[in-house]
């Protein structure tokens, strides 16, 4: 098993300036390629910050990637901190100058003196071309002494990068994949998608496969409404291994399974009404449009969902979806009644098989002591049956309360697509 | 000073499934407090990797923050890594537990065993509510001890936060943010907003405000549709210093200014709305309601915008909002004529003053060689004009596209309101 750690140098990451994407977008990779990531570290451009940094890498990895901190300037100190910390000299790498120039002479722009300096590497480091700008990068090997346990001596690998997103991408896929991957490690990785159940309480029924560990690996996230199951299996015989794994969580989990693969919850709720042929229509009050957007995410939603409406006044709700005046007066927009009747108007005006409809206070104002702030009612209406239920989200601002909402309609149409009566639905004869 | 030290916990951040955003977003806050921050490490759930994390994070910091590992099930080690290494017992905290018992009965959620879990405290640790979901965070104060100097001795507060962003944010300005602004940097910092323009652009004609150093820092970012210039003041007379600097930049960039603060664009239109006592109406295709759900963020929304439409399919554009079949016909439904046509339709369906209206190709698939991917038609309808715009944006992906073409429609909606001419805006005589 390689273990690898990240450094990213900069102060404009470390004060927030900047957004770090290059540690992200290299761990995906590296974990791909079947290399166990242990830490990301962001530090500054000082020379005793990266000096402290490596160290700490190097204690828990056998692998460094560090990007940054190469550029012409005195605050540039990678080179420098990389050569102190090997206990090498700088010197002039001539194929680096070479480059330096080639570039500077292509694109027509006077050198700077400085700009020399970034020819310079530890001494016995192995250059690492920049097809895409100017800094090079290099490589270096260390012999790490493994104290009292002389088993414990081994060689970590230190890759360093320019900083520059494109110019670091490039340069990993010229000079560090190829090195990587004679390591040679045998990875497969797949995940499941669980909806309508609380981490927790999945987290419980898969207790026993969570463990940590092992060449199996699992893991378990939440995102935008649905929880993730990712199996990583290192040697031989992984997609067998998956497979077995996923029969067992498959059938635990069964309440709430959503599928196989990669999809959010938007993309199973499209797929599944092509699959049954099936429209959808919409009417959204408090989420004002968010429950379309998030679906229309997924390309081909428009062959499913041919219309959909925003209702947020009365009179609207009255004459588009034919919601009775009485019911607003006497109910108010605010209800079950009112859900339920958007569903079923707007399941009527568009003619769709399925319909949403969700009507709360979003607030932060607009509450009452009888109605708070946070209360939603969510409704489906099929050909033949209406979902409905209550949400009460309490006050955690208004952007949570819409996501919430338009999450839990998304859930609410998903169970009704498969037919499936959760823990907390109602489901009774459409009227 | 007060140096900060970021910690951010989870598997799936170090593996890459997970992008960091609180890192960067943390760092920010703080620096913007005047707080040095001095690195991020992300570091996955194992205990020993937690404590090590957390020893580096000492040693370079009088404030830890800390994100993640808070959840319910047994990969959720946090609380115990924290616990073990001030030296201290986990013990339930009874505000902890009450609330969390509360959280799920209001959602009509059944509790599981393990989120007694979450209820777990550090002794001495002091509870930070979670008003956005289950996970309660909290405060340790430890004594670190200088070693040999005496004097080297020093207070580390530690705050701990889920890892959820919403939830995180909430935290930190409720229980996080007062406790830190105790500590009394006097910094003021104000913002202005541009649109329509640039950042290169922008950045060229205020090029001389930006130099770096100095106790008048000015910053600038894009951010979904308008460029922001941040300034901070240091020291006293803040106020005056940005109030004079403030005058030039609204003057040289008027072309472009949308107004003072941290409102987003969408907050921009709907308070200009609601001040002129107008109201909104919307027809979405290939935004499907991403339009009218950023507007939705704004409290208040419902007061300006009645109802909005999504209307994907032609004779839904025809049936609804009355576009002509020779037009979809002759012209197709990605035509400016159908833009027009929209915009004028759906006024005049919802009896609004103004009116947006987005037909375009978002993609992957349904483009031609005339009409490609990316192919965008945006159009504006008041009582007696019509604004109408042509993009042409490529293939960046489906959700670029359709970000990009709301944002040109509230930056188009948004000159309709200004009555002012953009560059590359084309106004005529509404038909």
């Amino acid at each position: 098993m390689t273990r690898a750690c990240l450094l990213t140098i900069g102060d404009e990451l470390v004060d927030g300036r900047v957004e770090d994407s290059n540690s992200s977008w290299l761990a995906k990779r590296l974990t791909d390629l079947g290399i166990v990531v242990t830490a990301h570290l962001s530090q500054g451009d000082g020379l005793e910050e990266i000096l402290s940094a490596l160290d700490y890498a190097v204690s828990r990895a056998d692998l460094i990637l560090v990007t940054g901190g190469l550029g012409p300037t005195e605050d540039d100190r990678t080179r420098e901190a990389l050569a102190r910390w090997a206990g090498r000299e700088l010197v002039e790498d001539p194929g680096a100058w070479a480059s330096i120039q080639k570039y500077f002479a292509m694109r027509g722009v006077t050198l700077a003196d400085s700009n020399r300096r970034q020819a310079l590497l530890p001494d016995g480091a192995t250059l690492l071309p920049n097809r895409a700008g100017t800094a090079p990068g290099f490589r270096l090997c260390e012999e790490i002494d493994g104290g009292a346990e002389a088993d414990d001596a081994r060689t970590c690998e230190v890759f360093v990068m320019p900083g520059v997103p494109s110019e670091m991408r490039q340069m990993f896929e010229d000079g560090v994949l190829p090195r990587i991957q004679e390591r040679g490690v045998e990875l497969v990785q797949r995940s499941l998608a669980f909806g309508g159940v609380s981490e927790a309480r999945l987290g419980q029924l898969f207790a026993e496969h969570l463990e940590e560990g092992g060449d199996l690996r699992v893991g378990m996230c939440a995102e935008f409404g649905l929880i993730r199951v990712t199996a990583r299996a290192y040697g031989p015989g992984g997609e067998q291994r998956i497979d077995a794994l996923f029969e067992e969580l498959r059938q635990e989990g069964q309440a709430w399974y959503l599928g196989e693969g990669e999809a959010g919850l938007e993309e199973f709720i499209v797929r599944e009404l092509e699959r049954r042929g099936m429209t959808l229509t919409l009417a959204e009050s408090c989420t004002a449009g968010l429950v379309a957007s998030r679906l229309g995410q997924v390309p081909g939603l428009s062959h499913v969902l041919h219309r959909a409406y925003v209702t947020y006044a009365n009179e609207v709700k009255h004459q588009v979806l034919g919601v009775p005046e009485s019911l607003l007066e006497i109910e108010g927009a605010v209800s079950e009644a009112c859900a339920r009747a958007m569903a079923l108007g707007v399941r009527r005006v568009a003619g769709a098989d399925l319909a949403g409809a969700v009507t709360g206070i979003a607030g932060p104002e607009g509450g009452t002591e009888e109605k708070p702030v946070g209360l939603v009612y969510l409704a489906v209406a099929s050909r033949d049956r209406i979902w409905c239920v209550e949400r009460q989200y309490g006050h955690p601002g208004r952007q949570i309360v819409r996501n919430r909402a338009a999450t839990d309609l998304l859930l609410l149409l998903w169970k009704a697509l498969e037919g499936v009566g959760g823990e907390s639905l109602d489901s009774s004869p459409a009227s």
